[in-house]
């Protein structure tokens, strides 16, 4: 693992669940769910920092992002969550400082990354599961904390003379509110922007009637009325949810991949690691043994139905690669085994889209692949004989900034395309992969959807679904090249462009916060007046004062 | 001036005229204008490097905007544009790398901002005032004179068997193609993203039937046919337009401000600065002697009539704020006049959209607004009596990060809104700044456009219009201690700050350019993989090869 900070090196377990919790408390009365920070100080992922005042680092982002994910999967029953502090008058200070000024660059960025993914998933959840959210702010809520009640679908402060919102990190460490803080402040909740750059210029933050009336919180009440209103909300936000009133859940159980220096094996993902030539190869199988037909037998299979199984597999590779693994540039994405076997899946989850927890594999399977579009990796996949890029496999496919099809008369090397390329997995952008990719032709991907049976190599690159589709007598040497050439450029070039060229189309809040607002984060987070000797982060904390080089650019 | 390069200081000159060009050939036949670029290799901005093969610097864009905008108001006869080169068998090689090798970072980011705004300005006569470009791309183009014929509604490409297209920054130099290349590549051109990462990763470019097939030009044509065919689609081009057929226009003289060590001085316009505080006021005067009542007259007033006057300075008075003063981070704005002569021109403006010079000025004041908007400083504005903050000067408001609104019950101090805050002025994000402001009320817009005369300070205030009205006894502190309290923030903090605040509501190709792009690109041009000992730019032309730290972020 890449050291997060610059003198030590934390591990980092992606897994956890509620028993091993160690910074949030998870609680359940009948349809709420309560969700309450108690950030342990000495549970940092390195002991380089204390987290105080329920301020966050990773471990504790790992924590939320697993309780929402079991929330949404093992409690079916749970129809809205309330997020609180266990903390007297403190709700959350946000991302620990001292973490952040010890942290390199690329831990910062992945770090704010999978904190923005963790907030959306937030976001997802109340708009497709069922779930709404409710930020019990019980005391002071700056920066991140602030992000993370912005992230719920209401949030409620506590009037108490003290307890107030804030954006502190401009004035008080010279960089943004980066987890989505100002996006959502302008266009979620769609406060006036002279009065958001005030909000977000004043260290103190705002409390009370004044953040009502600005649009910051929802709603201010006293103390001794405080829980009581956060309960009635509560239950009035749970009746409206059309999750079931009860029956069980299924159990997230821990992956446990076999890992060695080079791969990381798990029962339907692959991860072969090059790291001398920077490139890594992550392999999907198509499901092997026979998949459930029928809801209950999915509820009853739970998380060994495959395709839950294998994109829960996809997203902790993906983890692994971008916080583990900072040196792998290129991912070769392939898949391996029977095409009609993964289509047969994508028609059961099709069929039974409105059944809770089909739903909420769905939904898995796309915030996955909205994770691969998201990592600042490139992915180059290779389709070739006994693959099986059909239908939610094919998604890789598209995600990938380029596709190398083989195109072999004597050996069979199709794909194929499903319904679930053409709604359910949709991008941050709000389309599809074929809507995205084909901005030039709006009714090509219904056409391609309504094609019949497989494409070949020639009509695949026809249909313009692969980039290029060599024969075999320049395969091994076109798809070598195009990679060794790929690790040859410039990583942060590549980073950029790919930020760039993935996003075609409309913009959302969600592609707003990764492509502008973490843009210029990432910017200022390399800036001497955030980073250097005498910049605010680095000053923060001590006695000395941030010392600016005031020229503007 | 700020050193753009580290070794030396150039004297730009925003004063330019056809006559005075030194890289470009502006001719006229007819309905077809000519814009033919011969940049001489001598006549850089300073001596450190020469301009080889069509690749310019910000002196050269400032001759190419002077002619976008000089064919609009001098040539209403010239009704589409053939952009093309002089040179043999290039058109253009991009922003010169040495000048970018050289340069500060804020002069990299402010040249690169400029630049897109050149191409913005082509777009935005394409979409608004009948003139089609047509680039004529007669030898090599690569990178910024790629992303020049970017910003033409058409690109030819000669067949020579040697002329490509490319966008080598990634493979060459470790940037992007910044100046909106990766974003009019697949959201304008709409290429598919596979072959756009394709095309922007090989180094030599694409040429011939493929560039046509991946809809990277238009056309492609032999050398023998070229000419002609670039002649017979311009005149297609040129007969689709609503711009007079003939007629004369108006001239653009010199705006020859009074010029000293701590003013700029125009007409209509004012701009001191106070370097020890690191804040400027600029000043706008309303119309002080009868103004035009027909176009006839406005005609005859040509650039004498206020609106084009005063944006003209204002204009040019954001630019000089930008390369001059990279200390001034807070510009005060502040109006002079009578508002009554300002709405009666916006109602003329209003009245007569539909003749050409009318609708000429309309889009510049829209112009410059834009360039306010996308300029990094904080800007207040103070509405104080004597003020004329009305119609479109409120559009200074509106820009505005802040604006505080004195409120004196013993002084007139109003403000007032006219048609042209309803539509004629819209931001880059496609919406007025009423509707940008107004997000969370999308009906208020029209509530307020229908108000009936000048709000004072406490009706703007309830109407959300202003910021804040302190009284006057506050009024003196407030404004005090906000303008110094804000000249203390992280200069870069407030960058990113502001460009995230700013852009509320939905995003267009500009804005994506500007917000997405731009931002990638300033990240990347402090990167040391780019402008480190070993990075690519700074390897480039030398005989070392670049050293990347492969590390993805």
């Amino acid at each position: 693992m890449e050291a997060a900070t610059k003198s030590a090196v934390p591990v980092v377990s992606f897994d956890t669940s509620p028993d091993r919790y160690r910074h949030w408390k998870l609680t359940f009365d009948g349809p709420i769910a309560t969700l309450s920070m108690d950030v342990q100080e000495d549970a940092a992922l390195t002991p380089d920092y204390k987290l105080k005042l329920n301020s966050y680092d990773l471990g504790v982002d790992f924590e939320l992002a697993d309780a929402v994910q079991r929330i949404r999967f093992e409690h079916p029953e749970a129809h809205a969550v309330v997020i609180t502090s266990l903390k007297e008058r403190v709700f959350c200070a946000g991302a620990n400082i001292f973490m952040l000024r010890g942290s390199t660059h690329a831990w910062k960025v992945n770090f704010c990354k999978f904190t923005n993914e963790t907030r959306l998933a937030i976001e997802d959840a109340s708009q497709h599961s069922g779930i709404k959210f409710l930020a019990a702010l019980n005391g002071i809520t700056a920066g991140g904390g602030y992000e993370l009640a912005l992230a719920c679908d209401e949030i409620f402060l506590v009037d108490d003379g003290n307890s107030a919102v804030s954006l502190p990190e401009t004035p008080l460490l010279g960089v943004l509110p980066g987890t989505g803080g100002l996006t959502r402040v302008v266009d979620k909740r769609k406060v006036r922007r002279d009065l958001a750059d005030v909000f977000a210029t004043v260290a103190e933050g705002i409390k009370g009637k004044r953040a009502v009336e600005w649009g910051l919180v929802d709603a201010v009440y006293p103390t001794s009325q405080f829980k009581q209103r956060v309960a009635e909300r509560a239950r009035e936000l749970a009746s409206r949810s059309d999750r079931p009133a009860s029956g069980r859940g299924i159990t997230l159980t821990p992956l446990k991949p076999k890992v060695t220096d080079s791969s990381v094996t798990y029962s339907a993902v692959d991860l072969q690691i090059d790291r001398d030539k920077r490139v890594a190869t992550l392999t999907v199988t198509a499901p092997e043994d026979p998949q459930p037909s029928t809801p209950d037998a999915i509820v009853a299979a739970g998380d060994r139905y495959w395709p839950l199984r294998a994109f829960r597999e996809l997203d902790d590779a993906l983890l692994r690669l971008r916080l583990n693994e900072p040196l792998i540039g290129t991912i070769v994405l392939k898949t391996h085994g029977d095409p009609e076997a993964v289509l047969a899946v994508d028609e059961m989850l099709l069929a039974h889209q409105d059944h809770w927890l089909v739903r909420e594999i769905v939904h898995l399977m796309k915030r996955t692949l909205k994770r691969l579009d998201l990592t600042a990796r490139s992915f180059f996949a290779l389709i070739e004989p006994g693959s099986c890029f059909a239908g939610s496999l094919f998604e890789l496919a598209l995600a990938a900034d380029r596709s190398y099809m083989l195109d072999n008369p004597d050996q069979e090397n199709t794909i194929s395309l499903s319904g679930m390329n053409g709604g359910p997995l949709r991008m941050s952008n709000g389309l599809t992969r074929l809507e995205t990719r084909f901005l030039a032709d709006p009714k090509r991907p219904a056409d391609l959807l309504a094609h019949d049976g497989p494409f070949d190599a020639e009509e695949a690159l026809e249909a313009g679904l692969v980039s290029f589709a060599p024969d075999e007598l320049d395969w091994d040497d076109e798809v070598r090249l195009a990679i060794e050439s790929r690790a040859a450029l410039s990583p942060d070039a590549l980073t950029g462009m790919e930020a760039n060229l993935r996003f075609a189309g409309p913009e959302t809040m969600e592609t707003k916060i990764f492509g502008r607002l973490s843009a210029w984060q990432n910017w200022i987070f390399i800036r001497p007046n955030a980073v250097g000797d005498k910049g605010a982060l680095t000053a923060y904390g001590s006695q000395s004062r941030p010392e600016f080089d005031f020229k503007r650019t």
